[in-house]
């Protein structure tokens, strides 16, 4: 079976409050760095998956992202890339 | 002057071990995803940048993953895109 190199998202929906954002941006602006702002940190995973085909990888992640490595309530998640590498 | 909307990633490097990532890809596992492996999780970054150009934008991002962002000893940085939104 191919293999499929994937990379995705995940970041806080805009609506909500990114405290990580948020104090990444006053350490930025302590250090001089005053033209930064709006400051928004998420996850980038990148992965292998092995599968059927391409569709069936994006399928699969697709589902692990909903069940386990993004927060549907919190987070919006996009698949970036999924490309085959052998 | 002009604002740019920036993106970075932030990844450990490949040498290091990925603890996170780990624990991810058991519990991939344990949720039958048994086709994913070398899962790696990084942080994703976007901001917005109040500079006079692109490259003094793109300069002042560099230098402010270097002295803050990143830890240039266990991670590496590629800034994603950098254009101008007014």
């Amino acid at each position: 079976m191919p293999t499929y190199r994937a990379a995705l998202r995940i970041q806080l929906r805009k609506q909500i409050l990114d405290v990580q954002g948020k104090a990444v941006e006053h350490a930025l602006h302590a250090l001089n760095f005053t033209g930064m702002h709006n400051v928004r940190i998420g996850k980038y995973v990148e992965l292998l998956i092995t599968a059927d085909s391409k569709v069936a990888a994006e399928e699969a992640l697709r589902k692990a992202c909903s069940q386990l490595m993004a927060n549907p309530i919190m987070e919006d998640f996009w698949i970036d890339c999924c490309e085959e590498v052998s």
